[in-house]
């Protein structure tokens, strides 16, 4: 048997929590056996729910947290405030190194500040960036950053690159993976200030695969394995893929849906669309790490279902074992200390 | 009859011109007898084109140049130094008061560039804009700024606000459209520093509909009228837009394409989707305004087919009779007064 690893699971984050979250939990412990679960938030209603389940109970722990935070609470308030909340308490399971991963389908903005206040930035690290694995007609590209760290300096895009860089090698093994700045044409000299600011640099980067510029247009073609941008344009990268393919698809459904015909074309089409749509499944890879920080935090999606969060589950297991946290933190290192040789140089 | 408008075309811009510029010219020119065009371009190549076409030449001259401008020429030095490019030549003709509209389906940073330096600003306007109709569940929303003038400032965005409303009311004869921010979140604190600065900025305007911030995400359904963004963001909505649809469309179309049933079924289905897909075609509404400028300037996709051409031509001749131009001046005067107003009072 491998090392067990211990995952902190704010059981009250998300749409549909604790149900789904404790679904996605009871999965999670089906499928290995190298995981066990915090499960933290209020017991009087996790317990009774847990009660229905058959899961092994060496491997599952409630932890008791009075409070809540939602989306409409303040994230810097809210962390600093609601100390006996599920997530501020499974935050500091982290820290005090008794988990070794956080998960939490609740306020993005609460888990940002969160695991910069709680489990802290790694050494050397400027910003941690969120970073979510979006499906493209080529497989999965990993967007870097999305969290709510807006208005970034080019040196924050810079790490950005290297941090993306070494989970996408580590968890989706692939060797030296191509990294694209998001752009709004393809030379140099296009761009905004931090864009223009910031290319020359990663030019620069002799750890990273640094390709150039990528067009919006080419991200769902999967031009890119990991894009670098600053968390206000990768925010509305993400919400658009989500938007237009929501919307097209709802229009979609509408012609198929229009009269009889249509309706026996639809059901012959039924089995091959959705063969095809499942490589464009974003489920199996659960949620967005927080890249940088000391130990692992993810965010899943607030809508996600219980698949999706056992992924996310399963998922702490591989960047565990990859050390993704150890080999950031080496190269960010490395990086500062070439910084300061260069500079003597000089 | 109705006062004719004349127009000056760029006949050498675009994937495929001069062929599909000419040809949308002699659409526009059967569909409307108030039209005169200025043909603007090599005329040892379009001449023997126009040779094998029949149309009205009382409403359409020929004017020679000889350079083009390209996509890869560097817009500012290609304006400066293409003197007799069809762009220029066309875009003086406009300056002159020879004609009152300019449309390319050229370089977008060379029409930027040549219709701020050429044409002018309107007096009062800090930039000019650019704004294309995008489809959406609803009907269309405008988006502005789509241009290359990054980096705007907070004012610029209420600009663009009070432009993007007059050109939607005029154009769609929708009475007090909707106007809404783009943003990472509902909340007015959420954003980027440019966010925060413009949003109550805007929610003071008395003569526009703010409605507050929208989210890239619901911007398919048409949640407002108008979208005020800066040029970075406004680009990457835009192209993130074409290219999730062409991806999944072509993924579809892989599902359809599959198999002996799925070919049928597509088959069935084709004229329905077809119709379905129809009221989410920008095709009508051909090209985008750069709005701001003395006369109007419009910039028609570079890939556009003839009727999306001929679209943006007869689109001119709505805008020039609304006034569309007068009207920006008019409010971008009145806000100015009141805002000295404000100030003497302070």
């Amino acid at each position: 048997m491998s090392e067990i690893i211990k995952v902190a699971i704010d059981a009250m984050g998300g749409d549909d929590a604790p149900g789904v979250i404790i679904e996605g939990c009871m999965q999670a412990l089906h499928m290995s056996q190298d995981v066990f679960i915090y499960l933290v938030g209020d017991e009087k209603i996790i317990g009774p729910m847990l009660e229905r389940e058959s899961y092994d109970k060496e491997r599952l722990e409630v932890v008791n947290a009075s409070e809540v935070i939602t989306n409409n609470d303040h994230p810097v308030l809210a962390i600093k405030q609601k100390k006996d909340s599920s997530m501020v308490v499974a935050l500091k399971l982290v820290r005090e190194g008794k988990a070794q991963a956080f998960i939490s389908a609740g306020s993005t903005g609460a888990i940002l500040v969160g695991g910069q206040v709680i489990v802290g930035r790694d050494k050397g690290v400027l910003r941690p960036a969120l970073a979510p694995l979006m499906p493209t007609l080529q497989g999965f590209s990993l967007l870097i950053d999305c969290g709510a760290n807006v208005d970034a300096r080019p040196e924050h895009l810079v790490q950005y690159a290297r941090m993306g860089s070494i989970y996408y090698e580590n968890t989706m093994k692939k060797a030296s993976p191509t990294v694209a700045i998001l752009n709004i044409g393809a030379e140099e000299e296009k761009g905004n200030a931090l864009v223009r600011a910031a290319y020359p640099l990663l030019k620069e980067c002799s750890d990273i695969n640094f390709i150039g510029s990528i067009e919006a247009r080419d991200i769902p073609y999967g031009k890119a394995d990991i894009i670098v941008c600053e968390a206000f344009a990768g925010n509305i990268v993400l919400k658009m893929y989500e938007g237009t393919a929501n919307a097209l698809f709802s229009k979609i459904k509408g012609a198929f849906m229009a009269n009889f015909k249509t309706k026996i074309a639809a059901l012959m089409l039924k089995s091959q669309l959705k063969k095809t749509l499942k490589d464009y499944d974003s489920t199996d890879y659960g949620g967005a790490p927080m890249l940088g920080l000391k130990r692992l935090v993810v965010k899943a999606h607030g809508s996600c279902s219980a698949k999706e969060f056992r992924q996310a589950i399963l998922q702490c297991l591989s960047f565990y074992r990859a050390d993704v946290s150890g080999k950031i933190a080496a190269a960010i290192a490395a990086a500062r200390e070439k910084e300061s040789l260069q500079e003597e140089e000089q």
